[in-house]
């Protein structure tokens, strides 16, 4: 038994043949999760797809959350994939040779001033810094207020990845810099990258040093 | 035409059959690269492999870097994989369903004290934290710092993952305490994450709640 969001599921449909399918709309996350639980309950085999890597800010969490609260988890395997951090990183170089944090800027289930508080230590203690969910059509506003946070602990000029739809149909990386960061074209599926004070770009990449000794060729200004 | 360490390239034996490839035992990681890039640059198709996800702490960067003191990188794609961070997460449950983020303890091309201001802004932040080189035969009194820092900022029992060679034979999972973190089995190929102020643990998992409003069932303490 496979249950999924109908557009993921789409993704894998040469595995589902001759497979029982819940392929679900309209339906929320918790309950396809409690209909996954409920199944497995009754004895069925279930696989709950979700995109991305479950365990990085996705539906690994919930299940056992869910789980928990039936004070029962049976036998629940996490299959790890790739997140966003992996598949966009990729697309833009190598911008994750150092220590990154990610932070998401939805606030709703963290308090602003706990993602506030995050993205100074970030900034200040110069982490390479993932951002998930950076913009939604409600929320346009926090994409600018990271911006001015890093401003003050980073250079104008460093570099910023933005790759919205990774590995999607419609699949845009852009390069930008940390003053024009949040002018640029985001959407609800972009996830934007903030070099440290390391990060230069190259020939369209975004590079971050493995460390900060100049060990190697990176110790020039940004191109 | 692959190239790679001796030891990834027998976890991907079957992929290797009638293939041209170059196995390295003892050169080092930038020998490596200089190769791909060599053979590259002279008109072969060449694939350099590395263990987790090229784009996180590995050699993506080295390979752009090489490329970039030659002049001219050719086409070079990276091909995400799972890192570390992602196939440890899901032996130890749910740890990484908030912000998290990645600090090494290899001082090798990092100043020592900006891992410490790192461990300190992701400690007071409550990051969910994994540690990337806990510990070497060189180097074993980081983890044990790295423990007393934390702990300036977060109660004794918050839940600890240590992963040790994950997915490969002798895999070990321990879920410690913030506490006993640097008295547990950590070796060079040890993960380690600390939990944030809301990670819970249940039946051996490690749960970290999606948000602060306790929406779902982890609103109590540590069981």
């Amino acid at each position: 038994m496979i249950i999924g969001y109908r557009a993921y599921l789409e993704l894998i449909s040469e595995f589902l043949v001759d497979k029982e399918v819940i392929s679900s709309e309209m339906m929320k996350e918790i309950d396809r999760c409690r209909k996954a639980l409920d199944l497995a309950a009754a004895g069925r085999d279930v696989v709950l797809v979700c995109g991305g890597d479950p365990g990085i800010y996705a539906m690994a969490g919930l299940v056992f959350e869910l789980a928990r609260q039936r004070g029962h988890r049976g036998k629940i395997e996490i299959v790890p994939g790739l997140a966003a951090i992996n598949g966009c990183a990729a697309r833009l170089g190598a911008p994750l040779m150092h220590d990154f944090c990610a932070i998401s800027l939805s606030d709703l289930l963290t308090p602003m001033e706990v993602i506030e508080k995050r993205l100074i230590a970030a900034a200040e203690a110069d982490f390479v810094t993932a951002i998930y969910n950076p913009k939604s059509k409600r929320r346009v506003a926090q994409i600018g207020r990271a911006q001015d946070i890093f401003l003050r602990y980073r250079s104008p000029e460093t570099p910023v990845g933005i790759v919205t739809a990774a590995s999607r149909a419609g699949e845009k990386v852009v390069i930008a810099r940390l003053d024009n960061m949040a002018s640029q074209e985001i959407t609800m599926q972009s996830l934007v990258i903030i070099g440290n004070s390391q990060t230069r770009t190259w020939d369209g990449l975004m590079v971050t040093p493995r460390g900060y000794q100049n060990k190697y060729s990176f110790d020039t200004g940004t191109e």
